[in-house]
């Protein structure tokens, strides 16, 4: 039998959490405070950080704190001077054995590019409401259905279905399955958002399309009036606001429905104005849409007029969505996409100019598919859906059904040990800035995956959900997952809520409560920095910790080695407390969170 | 005494040369084919090419080549469009043990960033003549003075040294002593690079100015006359370009000299066109410059007179240098800096309007003190000077006196393994297009640094120029490297040429002259790809294939752990064959290069 390890922290951190950096905003011309821990077993005689002021290396020497120093690390304290839009920064670490350089990604013997700088941008924040923020989607067909209006009459391309129908996934008409959940219906549901403690609400389209998932929308002028139309979404904002929630709608920008109003006008009339919002091809009319897809006509973003009614006009979208119909922000649909074509590339022109029809209160997040990094640095989006950085780790450690679709990647899902999972969701952070990385979107599914207890096991569901709960981004909890709905692909995973509390997982009720209030009660949670502390097949630990106190997270999917606890920690969750050098108990499955005795 | 080992490459190989990809400049609509090699213990069922056009993943099946395969590797090929300005793209290879991500940083189990992604640019390559060119860099006081034209009476700041004088580096008017090396004289010398085997000569600016170095100009509009004038620099280029070399000059873009004529019209009249060249502040007359030196002034690149003079006009130096002075090219001193200044971030437009106001049968280089990772990946510089990607490497590997300053980082030059050096150049190579990487100058030292056989002895000079010569990347000798000056300081690295040769090292002649014979006779050192076979402590081993055939290139800095050579190899300079099977001699520093038998 192996001996007990004590797992020790890496010895030297910064990351851009308040703990370490004065202002993850500042403006040009301030300086910033930065502070970086280093264990004395590095004998570190000297510090300096390193900026690239207006392209030139800069070195600047830090100092150590010698009242924060404490038996085991000392601290040093540097300010830089932001010079340009963007601070990007290093460090350097003079020991006896050498120079180390401290980046993002940890520490090296060796130069290392530039590319896991830390990063920290002039422009400005995301709003503060969504630091520590827990969103809740709604998949608007499926979440639930009011009784309490007149609902128009079902369009033509809807087939209707009751409530308690299985989803017909994997048929030829899935998308055009109406069960009639609609925004009114959310307003009576406000209570289980309260109950289960999340604090905004994404909606998926709400805009009038031809199938029951939207996003072919057909107009952008008004609401589904199937789902309760403009009235119903102000309804559904204002009532979320009396109950200090916030509601974030979801856009195309990439492309309409081949229905959409535009659309036929751009096709009936080349002499439209619409006519340049697409790429059509004026000798057969053929014309560029997403991923070749004919129903979702791309549109081009180099027509003026376009920009103007998605988001530079004062009647765009975006911006009539967060006046007019009470929205708190956006999330924009396969944002990887939304201004690339062939020769054009207005991708960021696109980030930028949406961020900046939007008021500094109002969230702008993105989805994208793999790595977002560029996307993410300066004026753009604050933060993206972090399938690469979160999910599909988190799949790969604990998914038991493995030959499960895997977001279009060849190949079953891939196995990961814990330390694969510390290894990519690394490497994935430290290419952004850490406001952007606290503010993408982890989840553990969505509307556009099978749902996740149904590929590992509801108890593996648990321990996915404390992850998301306890590391840094925005949780984004798919309505369904409190009460554990099952679903073992992407349409079957929109089964319509079961709002009798019969059929629901009690466990899962209580631990996902039991993880929102935890995350919103402790600062240390919501915005603490991120320090690794172990690592290997099957149990993985970190630090959260902020100017008010650390806390421990631990999340195990099997019995794992003998561990000796480095730190006292008084349990957060039901369990027993950490003693420094006591074993960390190890039989099997489960998770631990605890608040470490200063 | 430990076992030998036998060197194996990774499993799985494909790199940007055309060994492995079709073209390196293809246009939008093309397809590229792509080859990747791949060992039959991996025992692969399947390959994929992952690219990502428009924003979207796209996944191309790729088909093994059996015509091809050998008893131990398969070669699999596949198709991928080329869609957008940039192919960026990596494989996923199914194994029975998982998929494997095979980037230009090598294979991972795990997912990884896009930063590695294998690149290639639909922008017009390099021209095909620096394709395995070798450079010769002449800082042009100090090269030769020619006694056969009548030289103008030297100006007022300069003190005039004889050519046996020591330099007087560190003295407060080193940059004042002038020795005369003039155009002419390299004109009268030309014999000797043809006797070297070098193509290109770089010379540093020849503008007037009020330094020995010439890096703060006076004026672009003449050649300094004290070096020849128009006509001096006219004579050069057509005299080498009878002997089949190219001239490229050298040009500050980021800021001029103090005395410029811009700079004095600037200042003098706020009205002028030249105002506008600077970032003067109106107040108090107070400018921007270089790294704060008040005699470097920047250029404010918003200027579009400024643009026009100094690139995107009829008339533009960097025009004129190729049209009226016979030039074939340039490089850009301080690159990484030139259009940055606070907000305004112009260095990318500076970087492609240079190279679009000259032909493609020119070359554009720039100076990047660290990570120029993003200023290479399309219609810009071909290639950086590579400080971070080779010169800091090879000092950490091979120098001696480590207490030497080291571009600007605080502290003592590292201390790197072989290993250290195998994982930074492939680090700094994996971020930018095969092609900008086998464009890059790689350097061991220049006038910007101390003569490196002053800091690692004259035996490790010849095993890092092996490096050098062997490695991919444009190779820069320094001029005076091949008669083994030596230099312990920047200023004193510029010691007159010894036309003496009595006072030359007939090793580092002899060498260096072989060496470069050798890269121009093989196709795989000029323009092959490029498999790390071993690093370890004090002995690195790679092998250089092109279709023509591959080479193998051993450097050893010490005695080393004994080998086992993997293939037979006849040797193409002094010693042993190597024999598959048959240990690979390893007792102390050396280098080899070996022609692998098929």
């Amino acid at each position: 039998m192996k001996q007990p390890a004590t797992p020790r922290f890496a010895p030297a951190h910064h990351d851009g959490s308040p703990l370490y950096v004065s202002t993850s905003a500042p403006s040009i011309g301030d300086g910033v405070e930065l502070r970086v821990r280093v264990s004395r077993e590095l004998e570190v005689v000297a510090v300096h950080a390193r900026s690239t002021p207006d392209g030139e290396p800069r070195f600047d020497l830090a100092t150590p704190e010698t009242a924060e120093a404490v038996a085991d690390e000392i601290w040093w304290r540097v300010r830089v001077p932001v010079v340009n839009p963007e601070l990007s920064y290093r460090f350097v670490l003079q020991t006896p054995g050498g120079a180390l350089w401290l980046t993002a990604a940890g520490l090296s013997r060796t130069e290392v590019t530039d590319d896991t700088d830390f990063l920290i941008s002039t422009a400005p924040p995301a709003p503060s409401w969504s630091d520590g923020a827990v969103v809740y989607e709604i998949f608007l067909d499926r979440f639930a259905r009011s009784e309490a209006w007149e609902r128009p009459a079902l369009p033509e391309w809807a087939d209707e279905a009751s409530w308690t129908d299985r989803v017909p996934w994997g048929t030829e008409r899935a998308l055009q399955q109406v069960y009639g959940g609609d925004l009114h219906g959310v307003v009576e549901r406000l209570d289980h958002l309260v109950a289960l403690g999340v604090d905004v609400i994404y909606l998926t389209p709400f805009f009038p399309s031809r199938s029951n998932h939207r996003y072919d929308s057909t107009t952008f002028s008004t609401v589904d009036p199937l789902l309760g139309g403009d009235d119903g979404l102000r309804r559904l904002t204002d009532a979320a606001h009396a109950r200090g929630m916030r509601v974030i709608g979801d856009i195309t920008l990439n492309h309409s429905g081949d229905g959409h109003e535009w659309f036929r006008r751009a096709l009936a009339d080349p002499g439209s104005a619409e006519r340049d919002f697409y790429f059509i091809d004026p000798d057969d009319e053929s014309y560029a849409s997403f991923c070749g897809v004919p129903t979702l006509p791309t549109f081009d973003h180099r027509s003026s007029e376009l920009r103007a009614r998605l988001y530079d006009g004062e009647e765009s979208v975006i911006r009539r969505g967060v006046r007019d119909w009470g929205l708190d922000g956006w999330r924009v649909d396969v944002a990887q996409s939304a201004g690339r074509h062939g020769t054009v590339e207005l991708n960021d022109l696109v980030a930028r100019r949406t961020r900046g029809s939007l008021d500094p209160g109002h969230l702008l997040l993105a989805e994208n598919q793999f790595d977002a990094s560029r996307a993410l640095r300066g004026e753009g989006w604050h933060g993206t859906m972090s399938y690469a950085g979160f999910s599909r780790p988190v799949w790969s450690w604990l998914a038991r059904e493995r030959s499960h679709e895997f977001w279009g990647t060849p190949g079953p899902i891939p196995q990961y040990t814990a330390a694969d999972v510390r290894a990519v969701m690394t490497m994935y952070s430290s290419r952004i800035p850490w406001r952007s990385y606290s503010h993408n979107l982890t989840l553990i599914d969505s509307h556009d995956t099978a749902r996740f207890r149904s590929i590992a096991g509801a108890d593996r569901q648990l321990l996915a959900a404390a992850l998301m709960f306890a590391l840094p981004g925005i949780p984004m909890v798919f309505a369904g997952d409190e009460v554990g709905v099952e679903g073992v692909h992407l349409e079957d995973g929109r089964r319509p809520f079961p709002w009798d509390p019969e059929e629901w997982d009690p466990d899962a009720w209580s631990v996902y409560r039991e993880l929102i209030a935890l995350r919103r009660g402790h600062e240390a949670l919501r915005t603490g920095g991120l320090r690794w502390l172990h690592a290997s097949d099957d149990v993985l630990i970190f630090e959260r910790a902020s100017e008010t106190g650390s806390v421990l997270v631990l999340v195990a999917r099997d019995a794992h080695e003998p561990l000796t606890s480095p730190v006292d920690g008084a349990s957060l969750i039901d369990g027993d407390d950490l003693v420094a050098g006591a074993p960390i108990p190890g039989e099997g499955a489960r998770f631990g969170i605890w608040e470490v005795s200063r």
